[in-house]
């Protein structure tokens, strides 16, 4: 890398900061942002300060919005007595992209790992608390990862939420659509038996 | 992609740009910036116009420089009488990286691909045969990649050459070091053998 002119070593570790990118696939990006049209190279810098000034957290439930409120939580169709707890945005818009759910979400930014030292704390939990208080909440659907960190945080909140009169469900876990026993790792086979329905 | 914001879309799509970097990809890493600080984005940001602001060609070898001409051409220790011919800047850098040559480079942006509409005229042919000229180049070698794209540049720079009293060699070919005899393609290995060389 040092045989690069400055700027070029300087965007490569910019670049290698992101999460999965190392300095090789690092190189090739600043490659190609070198051959990029100056337009496009200047459009990437402006959507990345966009981003940074335009995007901040719905105060009602954690979702990356532009506005004070996200479009979910305003969205008056919404069944407000069903709420979807997810670690983060990401699986917030992958359950919207189905485009079956009509409930409302809580994002807590996060799932439990106390050996990464974080704790309940550092989840958006008194909220959530606050809301299933406050919003008539009938039903809470825990969607976190089947991790350990989200199966520890599942289990968090439903001891949270005991005394109240809360339905709490966890969405399934199974043998993926498409996918075959024969490739199937052990541990989601026996939930997949564990978990069988009556047809 | 829908489900986000739109200056996360926006984001998103800009980075799926990259070569290589598909919708999940990039939404991982707009996903990492909206957490990132924003001094740290900023710092992207910046890098990005940075480099499209200050990095141009070496008026001598096409390198990637802040200068008019690169610290290499600039370099008086180098010997100006070996040429190595390489198709991009990244090949100059891994060369350099090595430490062992002392020569100068020519940069060509590219090797012959004519389906892909890249002939001699595209490649910095003519800028080559003005230096071999010009500076008593006494030995040019062809740095291509060992690809049937890198071959037939080397094969046309060999046929520009031929009438000048110039030594034109190639990086060799063969089984890398480290490598396993077992486990390299066959292309690789009958390089080896056609290559061999005297102990």
């Amino acid at each position: 890398m040092s045989g690069y002119a400055l700027p070029i070593q300087r965007l490569i570790k910019e670049l290698s900061r992101f999460p999965g990118i190392g300095e090789k696939t690092a190189t090739r990006l600043a490659t190609f942002l070198i051959r990029a049209s100056v337009d496009d190279a200047k459009r990437l810098a402006e959507s990345i300060l966009d981003v940074k000034e335009r995007i901040r957290f719905c105060r009602v439930c954690f979702n990356l919005t532009e506005s004070d409120i996200c479009d979910i939580c305003r969205d008056p169709s919404r069944d407000r007595g069903t709420l979807c707890i997810v670690e983060e945005p990401d699986a917030l818009v992958a359950i919207e992209e189905c485009g079956t759910f009509r409930g409302v979400y809580h994002v807590l930014h996060g799932a439990l790992a106390p050996l990464d030292g974080i704790g309940p704390e550092h989840l958006r939990l008194q909220e959530m608390m606050d809301r299933i208080n406050r919003d008539g909440v009938t039903e809470i659907i825990l969607a976190m990862n089947p991790t350990v960190q989200g199966d520890a945080t599942a289990l968090l909140i439903t001891k949270m939420v005991a005394g109240l009169h809360v339905r709490v469900t966890r969405i399934a876990q199974g043998i993926p659509v498409g996918g075959d026993l024969r490739y199937t790792d052990k541990m989601t086979l026996s939930k997949s038996l564990e978990f069988r329905r009556g047809m």
